[in-house]
């Protein structure tokens, strides 16, 4: 049967998983939606590829991945089983043909997450799992002074914690086209949005503009940290339970590909409901 | 020592919980804030009157409740200290001395409570423990109709799920305020205040609006099925996760006395940090 590429918008709550994907001794979300998705089309083991790895504890409310399967699949249907099959933990939001050169992870032009402080003395019960309790003495004026020596691109080796997996030594420079301080209801928000981020490199740069809001690290000392390339130089790194990728970036072309005529992919919608 | 009252402004989430009271297997809200106290006051065993139960699954946003302590406890460090003790799910919002008199239940002059409903089609990872999900259709304007006959002074006998309790059969007439649907993101709430609820009224009421919002029991079919007094005659129970008891009233008066001068317990403020 002839075969056809899918995308997937999946929200999760990484609290009770291992991460996005396979982990010794933890579930992973990818394992439990190529599980359903075997389940519901009755075929060998399908692979589902995510546009990157969240960690264990992090949300999402915009991870996309994609996996290849017969092109003739009901796509209402396949989405209601997929949502009934799986924890209420994932949700898949959408399910949408795409053009067969879509990757969830190389086609990535960038993403957006978010990290959620609460600085309330008092923690919120109902936040505890999606925000990072903060109740330290935090001068905002000084995160506002640091946050615009992180936008551009630089060389965020400094900001990485993965020396054992290479890629921070292999593509250390990336480029932070934003990263903005929102004020939200008992604490702070940090929006990023940019092109590829090193393993852990959201949450080291929220740890260390918490240390420099602590008064640790001097705002003007980030140009210094981001040039010595050494993770030793920067702060902490904050906590997963705060962190949310929110949207990954795509050309809209290669989206919306498979409903446009004369795309390079619309023989294949034409056998798609 | 002398002994004074004291009053707890309380927030928890319930998922994990069997409830405000004490069950057999399964630990309460008021266990966890009585051990708590006993810790951090080295006093025999306290006793904390909560404002009414809340049960296993419902959360509350504003529960009250009192307990009586030597009167020289130190607010601030008794406060501090209940939060760093009670698990996370579990936040004292507030500790103040009362009058003598006060009393968190007997003085409540009613309550509030939100019921959240979430509508879409799919689910929301981070709200399923604090929404009812119900993806079933429903005609809002009915539920608009319906509303009306359940507001004012009623015999809720139709409502409550008692019969083994009999709190029903000894004050069944009981006054709604207030009941409004209020349009939430993803779906609705509904919110409730009264002097006074059955056990579990509120959720015998959403479940009823449901139905007749699913076109099963018709809008002006409530003043019969209040008439019947007849708990077989109302709508299904709603489940407990979507149900928040968010304020218990009391009179202003009987809170601030503690600080008014010529108050009856003025005597006892002068000894209080």
């Amino acid at each position: 049967m002839k075969q056809h590429k899918f995308k997937l918008l999946i929200s999760y709550d990484g609290t009770h998983f291992g991460g996005w994907q396979a982990q010794p001794n933890a579930t992973s979300i990818q394992e439990h939606i190529q599980k359903a998705l075997q389940t519901i089309l009755r075929t060998s083991p399908i692979t589902v590829v995510g546009s990157g790895r969240t960690d264990a504890g992090v949300h999402a409310e915009g991870q996309v991945a994609h996996f290849t399967a017969p092109e003739n699949i009901d796509l209402y249907q396949t989405l209601r089983s997929l949502n009934a099959l799986l924890p209420h933990e994932i949700r898949i939001l959408d399910l949408s043909p795409v053009c067969d050169d879509f990757h969830a992870r190389f086609s990535a032009l960038g993403k957006i997450y978010h990290y959620h402080l609460h600085l309330d003395p008092i923690t919120n019960p109902f936040n505890r799992l999606y925000t990072t309790y903060y109740p330290y003495p935090l001068d905002l004026s000084l995160i506002e002074e640091a946050i615009p020596h992180f936008v551009g691109e630089h060389n965020f080796t400094s900001f990485a914690n993965d020396a054992h997996l290479g890629s921070a030594s292999k593509k250390p420079v990336r480029t932070l086209h934003r990263l903005e301080m929102v004020s939200v209801t008992g604490g702070i928000r940090l929006d990023f949005e940019g092109a590829g981020f090193l393993y852990k490199m959201v949450r080291n740069i929220t740890g260390t503009l918490l240390d420099v809001g602590g008064g640790k690290i001097p705002p003007d000392a980030i140009p210094k940290i981001l040039e010595a390339k050494d993770r030793r130089q920067a702060g902490h790194t904050a906590p997963p339970q705060g962190l949310f990728l929110m949207k990954v970036l795509y050309h809209e072309s290669q989206l919306e590909g498979i409903s446009k005529k004369e795309s390079k992919c619309e023989m294949l919608a034409s056998g798609l409901k």
